[in-house]
């Protein structure tokens, strides 16, 4: 066996046991029962100190050195495992299992401090999972921007200053949009009592709609929604409200824009590096356009206004015009998950800041909920009424993934590129999508983006769909347009 | 660290990652999309592999050579680490692993199989399946009897001799009472359409009462009925039958009476060999307690018959009297895990003398089905109408289980000669069961047997509960005089 060869046989059997250790986490949050939260701290400790092990294997230093790249989809292997290597290499497997086994557990006092709104119990949790980020930062970053080396973790080659360049351009055009449709009459929403199962069973006709392959992949209720799994095993979670029919089918649709990324790369990279997204902030420009630019268009929104009367009756808005009014309403919420698309992004904002400011010292978790608090109501207007709606909503933190927020930012603003090139790819986008049919544009996605898995760096695969660098200002002007249109600025 | 201590760290690492690997069964056999049957595949093996590498990992010998064990616990963690070192090192790596991925695929052709009554599709991945066991049997056995060798994978010190001889003492007075049964008009049976949902909420009562700690498992449905997992996280599954509740309720109780087991070993013993079952003809007498001598005695009928007329109504049975007589219906049926206690071990005999046979090389893959066939109609009198009634009943040779059945006949001994000592130290046991009330005897099982975990070899923790060595002696007095009791003999 050639030196490569022998790599890649190395590299694969790491990929399946990632995909093992991946699956302890759907686990936990769908089907775990309560009294295994610490053994299951340990069992996914063991799992990563194999991985980590494996992923430091000082044989991969030599067979990179060794390895001739044959084409492009080797070359394309071996720069991500190098990644890897290297980021492996830098962190002791000691810290590795020690950041393992205490997210497992914060995530566990997590949840029970934000069912019970108590901030005081999960704080020394937190405390322990941020002073071991900070050292794993310090150990990937070698001195240099210790947020920089976190961030790159999720989206290569991303850093804190090139986000805050982002986000100081997107903030103005955003807070100025919001403004401007504060002032005016609000639409009306949708009402009434809306049957669990009928919801569940709608969100799988729509995920199927979206192209989900159910035969690779299952659907579960879960507090989080979120997607898990590579290859043949993509699995998502929904949830549902009985007054909000919305949050379970967006949801649905979302996950299913991370899961069709995942089921739709070329199997032939199955379980290798180019087997799963770019990145972070690629995966969710999948899962924001299926949702948003796709999901929340006046077209499809035609189509869903049909299927859900036929499913729950009158559902209390006037025609499909006034429920793509309702659909996409903005109006004052504490929910990231829940929030529109003018405001989603002063949320991450919100975060990034404070998330940067914890890494970066400046910041203790003693001081964490007074600091949200005080910029959500300079942010949004209104007070915080209780954690679960502040500082406690979000389950990122607890697994220590500081750095991970922007990447939800940085898919929007890629979405609203991907989106743009769509449209002029797709002419008749709109008539397809007014029935129901959601094909070409999950099938455009497919072909652009979702089949190259991780062959591209994450900034050049965008680039290449959209057929140049994309900025935030795609993203903008859909949102000034559409928002314009509903909202009669 | 002293050698010990080093050899317990990396042994308890060993057994988390082995909890992991068997929660990819579990989630293989309840929730896994069809379509990932071939990934996971590769992800056992990839696991098997990690695994057979720590128990094989020359670093073991040095530490138990230098090892002093402190007391008798140490000295049984060292028994179970020799014990798994020599099976491991004995079996190469390339082995284990093809081992592992062959019999994730078959078990996927089996149920493919079972569900269309096709033997022949089954039978070249059985063959495959057979060849490996018996290439593996040959290496640990080392030219002496290879289902010696199977056998000891799952019972510590049981040899075919001395099964051939338990069961030469056990066939003549189970052929006897059953001919006997079957000469005496037939009691009648529940009669019905039950309800799924009711059934299942029953079973977890029942589970409960069994002593099941939901906290800490869970049960789900699945096609096989089995029990899963160690310490904080012991899950089981159980099927349903429209038309016979006593399915899903006794198949609960047997996995209840496994988990049971797991679920109170000393916590002290958690994540190390000595954490789970002494061995699984020892687990089996736990189940087989649960289910029969505790489950289907006439004290605890006549609970049951009081919980399932307020379920389900009327029963079609007159009284407790006749309820227990239907619970205890002794009649023709091809399947073994629906049996009554009188013509299980009949099943398993037939079972153990096909599989020793296809491992000593006396009967192809190819002449199983006739094999069987035939054997069926000698033993029971009638033919086997279909594949999923015969040959393809079963989920064990998939799995390349060949030795494990005859452990189901030594539980149903070793439980015979529990319930003899139980009945011994807890005289007013009836009047407990009668009255819903199993803690007496769960608690003098958890006592006896289940804390010890791994601590004596699977005949010692027998004998020390029961005040000596068993044979089947007890089980057939127990069996003769119940149904000569119900059958009026």
């Amino acid at each position: 066996m050639s030196a490569y060869d022998e790599l890649m046989a190395h590299v694969r059997e790491t990929q399946l046991l990632a995909e093992v250790a991946g699956r302890l986490g759907w686990d936990m949050e769908t089907v775990m029962p309560h009294g295994a939260a610490a053994q299951r701290g340990d069992e996914m400790a063991a799992m990563e100190n194999v991985l980590h092990a494996r992923r430091s294997d000082p044989r991969i230093g030599e067979w990179l050195a060794a390895a001739e790249p044959a084409d492009d989809v080797a070359r394309a292997q071996l720069r991500l495992i190098r990644r890897s290597y290297d980021q492996a290499t830098k962190v002791p497997a000691d810290l590795a299992g020690r950041i393992a086994r205490t997210t497992a557990r914060a995530h566990g006092i997590w949840a029970r401090a934000r069912a019970e709104e108590d901030v005081a119990a999960f704080l020394p949790a937190l405390a322990e999972v941020l002073a071991l980020r900070r050292e794993e930062a310090a150990a990937l970053s070698g001195g240099t921007n210790p947020y920089d080396a976190l961030v790159d973790q999720y989206e290569a080659g991303m850093t804190e200053a090139r986000l805050a360049a982002m986000f100081d351009e997107m903030r103005p055009r955003l807070v100025a949009l919001r403004a401007a449709i504060l002032d005016k009459p609000k639409p009306g929403q949708v009402n009434g009592r809306f049957d669990e199962a009928a919801q569940l069973a709608l969100s799988r006709e729509i995920a199927a709609t979206f192209g989900y392959d159910f035969d690779r992949g299952r659907i579960d209720k879960a507090v989080h929604p979120f997607s898990s799994g590579s290859g043949a095993d993509v699995r998502i979670t929904t949830r549902t409200s009985e007054t909000d029919p919305f949050n379970c089918l967006y949801s649905t649709i979302h996950e299913v824009g991370h899961a069709a990324y995942e089921q739709h790369v070329d199997p032939a990279y199955a379980a290798t590096p180019l087997g799963s997204g770019a990145s972070m902030g690629v995966h969710e420009s999948q899962s924001r356009i299926f949702e948003n630019q796709l999901g929340r268009s006046r077209a499809f929104t035609g189509h869903l206004f049909g299927r859900m009367s036929e499913t729950f009756g009158d559902l209390g808005v006037a025609d499909a015009e006034a429920f793509y009014a309702a659909v996409n309403r903005v109006s004052d919420g504490y929910i990231r998950t829940e929030a529109d698309e003018v405001q989603y992004n002063l949320h991450i904002m919100l975060r990034f800041d404070l998330e940067r400011a914890m890494i970066a010292g400046d910041l203790e978790v003693g001081d964490l909920e007074a600091a949200w608090n005080d910029r959500f109501l300079a942010d949004f207007g209104y007070a915080v009424d209780k954690p679960s709606n502040g500082v406690l909503q979000d389950v990122h933190w607890s697994y220590g993934l500081m750095g991970y927020f922007p990447t939800y930012a940085l898919g929007n603003v890629y979405a609203g590129g991907l989106h743009a090139a769509l449209r002029r790819d797709v002419p008749d986008l709109d008539d397809r999508l007014a029935a129901g049919d959601v094909s070409a544009a999950t099938g455009w996605l497919a072909e652009t983006v979702q089949r190259h898995g991780g062959l591209f760096e994450p900034a050049e695969v965008i680039a290449r769909a959209c057929g140049g660098t994309v900025g935030p200002g795609p993203l903008l002007d859909y949102l000034e347009a559409k928002f314009g249109a509903i909202y009669d600025l």
